[in-house]
């Protein structure tokens, strides 16, 4: 079962997001990232890998692309605010961007 | 050369654009459509086929995905406004998403 991060646990979890670069949305329990490629085919590229890690997660972010730009938003419905499955996500997006 | 659209040229184009769910974004000279698939994987599936598509066209969207929807604004910067490159991918987006 899926367990909304919330005090400390939350706080531990956001620290090493915030310094890659992920902050948490105003007025709502959510990350947004921004990402910027070289190009269209790199930004898209980011996205074709980072969708087969969400579908496999069964995790699926909001976000957007205008040509070399990804603005990601995570959280999870299920919980009503930010768990495991959204610091997971980010960071394979992370990862996949690197 | 891209040219912009306008007056009964651009009307011309539109109607049937219009006529698959397109419309003219508020304030603002740009088309709109929402499509919806059944699923995440649907979902993106037609964003992959697009966007090889608007490579090869040189022609990018603005757009959006939160699971099994996909938001999509369509634009010519160079123009300002709506050109033929427009019409020519929402039409492509049509017979992608179809």
């Amino acid at each position: 079962m899926t367990e909304k991060l919330s005090g400390a646990a939350l706080d531990a979890a956001l620290a090493p997001l915030r310094d890659n670069g992920w902050a948490v949305v105003e007025g709502r329990e959510a990350i947004h990232k921004t990402f910027t490629f070289a190009n269209f085919v790199e930004a898209f590229g980011f996205m074709s890998r980072a969708a087969i890690w969400a579908e496999k997660l069964n995790h699926h972010p909001e976000w957007s692309n205008v040509y070399k730009t990804v603005e990601v938003t995570l959280a999870t419905h299920d919980v009503d605010g930010l768990s495991d499955l959204d610091v997971k996500l980010a960071k394979k997006m992370d990862d996949l961007a690197g």
